[in-house]
């Protein structure tokens, strides 16, 4: 036997999620010595990340959204990296690492046939390549995809165009501040603290600022003198109701998150609807899940940005498992600065 | 000279604009006797169109549009059928009907400089396939395409989907809903009457209901089964909110106008955006004019549905130009019943 601990969903909350109240930590154990049958194999957590939609899945089973809600009083899930530890299956081998869905406990038990329902992928590459196991959730993972998704599928982006992202210095709106700037458009962001707002400058951001201090209409007005094309839309609320207004003609807004209104009892509510006829613009929301065709094409383009320090990515890390509560309650506050992942073990 | 009556904009309104105050009925006069210079011509006006779009025309020339404001003391312009009476010009002859933006006033003249600019184009169809003028602004004119353009190019309609039209039985909505219904859609509507929502049901809608004496949720949870996966959005305001929640996944916003707006001094604040992201909507704007490609299939099209009566187009005809201020409040008050048109002349 050997410990477990466990990351558990253990009650509804209505506002911000209370830690030992509506996510509580768990310590079990996991037998290592039990023996497998054909097909099956154990993993053992690395890196687990913590993401402002999980918010979403703490709800009661039976209101619908995109993601699945978290099963109460078991293990909360998200994008890991694991590595096989012990293996019967032909797909999965020993010191495998696998991406992808997983359950936030330090060893997990599964089989093909549920490796391929939750898509979990062998991703070896951090072996010899020396990107950071990390990045695997963050920049090369789901957070990163769906910034690259979000900028080309959704947002159609163009060279010469501005773009403007909120919550620019978390997961997805460094990587896509980062990757708009490469295709050549001015990029302008916004974040929550002057030291986040410093980090966008100092990767390439043409403009930056707090929105916690600046009014966010004069500095958009500001640092988009011709107006803005393409809205990252992190945010929601009220910031949305501001950069309706200074969309252009045919403005697209890439409806990637609304962070400002996971934990409100009842959302906000946006004027200046009108602009989206007066303007055409298009407002869509998207999940980075129905594009699994983007992944190679992205992990191909993305790493060697990274190989070649063409792309930087901050990262906040939580040390040990049980400090994951608190890691994504940092990220639905907005106090981590970059990607919040925790570090669960070593390979 | 003969009389020339002009519909002029004579003052900003607030809210609903008052007839005698903001739109006012001018009578001057016009000299069908002056020589004209080469290329120039001379247009007598026989039918004219209001259309709810202009309202948003009627503003201070300060403010930026989709739609040009009206100029202060002239005559209003819109979608008109005129016919040439003299000319001077090698493409536009005497006796040719003309469609295109027009002056609301019984005479005008122009020259092909002017007719460019303004997309002036011949339409001499009905004066021999039995199709009646007022047809020219209206299923066959900006509201036909607008209708056509929008679910095509924005709703992307697809045989088995169900749409929803909002003011369906408007000038845009009932070509909306045949179309859709043709094309083998589950087609769904409300407006704000029962004599309206038995025009529905009898040009072929799948259900139909009053919103202003029943409950929208309730009654399109009811009439669309299995949720709604496009949406043409003529209201806005609460009715956008309401839909929102029964959209499918996937489903498309076809943002073509929002009357519940227009005559408000401050828009209405809509909740549940977050749905955009949760079923990865589409909200998309559009102007019929920016889809000028889009002209000869819809003419094409929408004509060979009227001559094998496919299609029926509901109208309300006011009677002399001098109605115009009226009909176009009807309009913005949803006491027209169909497409509003004003008489003028006839050829």
């Amino acid at each position: 036997m050997v410990a477990n601990t466990q990351v558990i969903f253990s009650k509804v909350p209505t506002t911000y999620p209370v830690v030992g109240e509506h996510i509580t930590v768990k310590k079990s154990e996991f037998d290592l010595d039990a023996p497998l049958a054909d097909g099956e194999f154990v993993l053992k957590t690395l890196v687990l990340s913590v993401d402002p939609y999980m918010r979403g899945r703490m709800r009661d089973a039976s209101t619908k959204s995109y993601s699945p809600p978290f099963a109460l009083n078991e293990p909360m899930t998200g994008h890991t990296v694991k590595e096989v530890v012990k293996s019967k299956s032909s797909n999965f081998k020993e010191g495998d690492f696998v991406y992808g869905m997983g359950t936030f406990e330090e060893y997990f038990k599964t089989n093909d046939h549920v490796a391929k329902l939750y898509g979990l992928v062998v991703r070896n590459d951090p072996k010899t390549n020396g990107i950071p196991i990390s990045n695997y959730v963050g920049i090369l993972g789901m957070p990163g995809m769906t910034a690259y998704v979000g900028l080309y599928k959704i947002g159609e982006i163009k060279a010469g165009e501005t773009i403007y992202i909120s919550a620019a210095s978390g997961a997805v709106g460094q990587v896509a501040g980062q990757i708009a700037k490469a295709q050549g458009l001015r990029v302008v962001g916004s974040a929550g603290s002057d030291e986040k707002v410093a980090h966008l400058k100092a990767i390439g951001f043409d403009g930056a600022f707090n929105y916690k201090t600046e009014d966010t209409a004069t500095k958009l007005a500001e640092l988009c003198p011709k107006g803005i094309d393409v809205y990252f839309e992190n945010v929601g609320g009220k910031m949305l109701e501001v950069v309706l207004t200074q969309l252009n003609k045919f403005g697209r807004i890439i409806a990637c998150g609304m962070i400002s209104q996971y934990n409100l009892s009842e959302g906000e509510k946006v004027g200046g609807l009108m602009q989206i006829i007066a303007k055409s613009i298009k407002f869509q929301g998207f999940i980075v899940s129905d594009f699994p065709e983007a992944e190679p094409e992205f992990l191909k383009v993305v790493t060697e940005m990274i190989l070649n320090k063409k792309i930087q990515y901050q990262e906040s890390h939580a040390e040990g498992i049980e400090k994951t509560p608190e890691a994504l309650l940092d990220v639905l506050k907005g106090k981590n600065f970059g990607k919040q992942v925790v570090d669960v073990a070593k390979p």
